[in-house]
């Protein structure tokens, strides 16, 4: 059992806590909260776990682990640092950091340390991405054309990040995870309405060598909530709707024939393909929990995770490039190739 | 009784056919079209009614009042100027031209032969755009924060246009509908996908003077039919979902509460207004007989239709902005205000 | 070419009259309706067509092969029985009758004068019905548990017929198409809330030798339009939704497996099969323009249709037994075997 | 405080736990299971509660307040009755009893002994159907015509009682909240089709002395999960869909009118009324929470709960006479007035 203590107790560090409580590989050793009514709420619900105020008495605890960190964004570095520093293997809510240069840190302090190093990107863990991956690896898409993806809703506004690193961080998450190819460069638009905050409202494109094309639409101020993502390939097309219940993944076997016969000026050239639609029946292991199964064995066999460190890296430098966009209305930014991946 | 010749009876055509025969307003005087084997089809639909390969045979025929022009972008022009020129009054499928150049000639012979020149900006005239417009104009969504607009579906592939001259055309033209305010900037990206064929994806920004951000996404690869427009005011936002049979218009009374209260580092500055949800009933009558009434009660009293050549030559100067934008991955367009608007 | 004349230009004649206008197969020579508003509406849309207000000048009209009959259900019987001994062939909108004696002579009179007689029940005619016994007949539902059926919306109220005459016999018509067996005994509760109108609520039990079940809801008083049929096998079930745009029919790889291994009182013995979903891609061609082919067809070949006078006495029978039933509050009312289906 | 111990820590047992667990009047004081390991479960979310097997360890501490019991079915009347002889207040989960007699024994020893006795219908505690009581007791609805409901899914087989006992309940006891009115008969027809097992289909007719009429359908088989309740009003209606995330509850402007001109043979004399829906923002508070509270409340105060013994005695006489009709497929059985209830 690997015993783990969990660093923030606020919006999702009760999900991080409760899973790693229910888990059968992991023990909730410890939770810390700067403040003293979410540790009210947490010993309501782990009366027999450690809790304090500072993460200090956490990261250096002995006892201790692993260090799952679930606070600011911006806090996340020196945080992971410090765990990192103690021994302990780190699971970092997602973004993994506010910067590229203190991820690319975090990540040789890690291998140094062989300690494991993971970044939350809580769903590529799901059920329904790990479907949708299936049928990439397996070729049953064919060449792709386009992913497009919508997450969209009411709030949550954040203090300190922008949509973009709230939300789109799931989408470039779930690309990276789906697809080999990366982009060569990123552009977004954005806007922000309420006074004194950041950008609620953004669409980033993501530019490929391939004719491949990546969209991705993120909002706090949509009246409905929205998590679909739309994958179109030469063979077959995916729907990925996160808000159906259970059928989140839907298989078109559609797409677009070329006719090279001449045809007249009102006919046109390409023709469709209308076939069935599959929608695979779905594991539905709540994420969080394959995630920290997997987690623990990443340390038991000193693994490296999906989501490892690097993973993060991409997904932050993406976001760096996403927010630079932003500021000069959507002029791409290339994405150098990264040295780590090569 | 208008009499009005249609000329091409192609994909739309047979609609304009249709909508002229059954109108109180209007007769179908004629039909051109240069396949015979179209021209079958509209004889055994309208038996009674001239049937002709030559569009000059309606264009010279003094007992028609006015022609509809749905034939290829390309020859809008041409066939629009020869029709004025012959004095009848003029209705063109949407977009209105090829070039904004082209809809200022237009716009000008129009006006000094005192001729209705109409553009078929189909949406403008259905019971659900104009129910949104009724809300919009009534104030009741308060600052406009966003437009947001999508349009995707499986083909049809046209053979002479992209996917932004064939369906973004629809969205624009609902924006400038709805609201006063104009874009000062466009951009676009999109992708084609098909060896020889135009780009069937895209995404447009609209930027504006304000906070207010637009966007539209077309795509004829999309396995599933979406039309939906989300439109977020500061009091009240709407969805509007044209695949809805009859439930096409929601009105949200949602939004955000902005609070001046310090709060703690975990709390955020911004509320939520969760009300209720407003689904009006709406005037089912199919837009395009409220618009053949329209171009006959324009003529009849020589006003200015909703969707006159002005608005015709907008939406083309979007669409040449976009263009121009997508050919320079993204770079924003700027819109010099148009002369004629002032 | 078959020429048919239609009797009656109320709500259902002009979709009859337009589908045989339409057809390569059939011919629209004539439509009747002694309302002469009726007959103008005709008149603008077919004008080459000879229009009557007088039945008997289509019945007696030696040009004329065929007659379809879309008029009140009281007088059904009379005008079929008048086209047949003037030697047309019929085909009459549903129910066939307003009893199961006149179907019966009508039947006859069919047989002895070597003459189609085919009713109208349209919904066998589709691309979703014929798919559904597609998947039935090749035995992939197993052994057949229920057929579950609800057809409600607000209206239309008949004058002469009660909601079971109206609505239930789109479902039973359905069931008696898909499957083999059947009812040995009918029930039926409902109420009438408009005073001095027939039952605009009702529900119609179906018992079988076996462990099938059926069940019809019928409702003119619906807010929302229902057009749902959940068929249960024991390998496979379908929902079949006509309500959707496309995809009507969707097929579960779902069911219930029974283990006989002793378990504790708080377990289950019955196990759950939650396997994929299929949703087959359908025929969209109208199911009027399929069914007026076959009707000619069958005309042509002198055989009988899927829809004939024997399927619309069994469906009539049906009727009869759930009227009575439900004036007796859903005493069951038993079905003798039909001498003519032995 | 109310203390409350809770037996049976099966299906539903955890879900009462948790909510005595963290609601503000409650404290979960104990949990008895004979299955030990359910009693292990229990301690991983519950560690500092006593666990026992035996539940009569609950029933004689005297620092238990009241008694929560989800156990099978047949158990609920012994430990109850045990319960309130220890002076217990005592919450049942649905349906209060197996019969009516031990139902209303229970109420006379709850009354004798001035104990809370109050069976878990939970649907009437959700925001969703207090605000349909909202609309129905302001009167909004007009007149009721019908209250049809259906639940139907995959499972969860029971092995002790058949489908109505197990899930009609819910639409019984939704019923009687909502509405003063009292079937004064009930049929019902049903079908089992696993060998050895109880019905697992079943269709529940209500008669009333005015024209409303109810009906409810139960199905453990269906592919789909359906949880929807039409409620049908001479002014308004009401679709309430339990399987909407938020938008539970819709209330439709929609209705009949009723013409008394005479029209021809082909105009219906009923009109219809199609208004605006409007979809009511919904209290979320989870509703075994409110009713925790509730219960909390009544026996603080002395007051009887909204569920009290007499209103689970009424749904178990409903029940019963579905299930003695449901032996004589379908013949209605009478339902004499209750005397508690005059």
């Amino acid at each position: 059992m690997i015993r783990v203590g969990v660093i923030g107790y606020g919006y999702w560090g009760p999900n991080l806590a409760r899973n790693f409580a229910e888990s059968r590989t992991c023990e909730l050793a410890g939770v810390s909260d700067l403040n003293p009514d979410r540790l009210a709420v947490a010993r309501k619900r782990h009366p027999a776990v450690k809790l304090v105020t500072q993460s200090a008495e956490l990261l250096d605890d002995p006892q201790i682990d692993a260090i799952a960190i679930s606070t600011p964004v911006s806090t996340h570095f020196e945080l992971a640092m410090s765990a990192l520093r103690k021994g302990k293997h780190v699971m970092v809510e997602k973004p993994l950091t506010a910067s590229s240069d203190q991820a690319r840190i975090l990540i040789e302090e890690a291998e140094r340390r062989k300690r494991v190093l993971m970044v939350d990107h809580t769903f590529i863990y799901t059920g329904a991405v790990r479907k949708v991956k299936e049928q990439v690896s397996g070729g049953e898409l064919g060449e792709i054309y386009y992913f497009d993806s919508v997450r969209v809703n009411l709030g949550l506004f954040q203090h300190d990040v922008d949509v973009i690193w709230d939300l789109a961080v799931h989408d470039l998450s779930i690309f990276n995870y789906l697809f080999s190819e990366r982009p060569v460069a990123i552009s977004a638009t954005g806007c922000g309405h309420i006074p004194g905050r950041k950008e609620n409202t953004a669409y980033i494109t993501l530019f490929f060598e391939s004719s491949l094309i990546g969209h991705v639409h993120v909002n706090w101020l949509s009246p409905v909530k929205v998590r679909q993502t739309l994958i179109g390939g030469s063979r077959k097309m995916i729907v990925y709707d996160d808000m159906q219940l259970t059928e989140k993944v839907r298989v078109y076997d559609r797409g677009v024939t070329v006719s090279d016969k001449p045809e007249s000026v009102y006919k046109v050239l390409v023709g469709y393909r209308m076939g069935d639609i599959w929608i695979p029946h779905l594991d539905s292991t709540e994420a969080l929990q394959t995630e920290v199964n997997h987690f623990a064995e990443c340390i038991d066999r000193r693994t490296r995770p999906d989501s490892d460190g690097q993973a993060g890296l991409e997904v932050v430098r993406y976001l760096e490039a996403a927010t630079q966009s932003m500021k000069e209305r959507g002029k791409p930014v290339e994405l150098k190739r990264a040295r780590a991946a090569a």
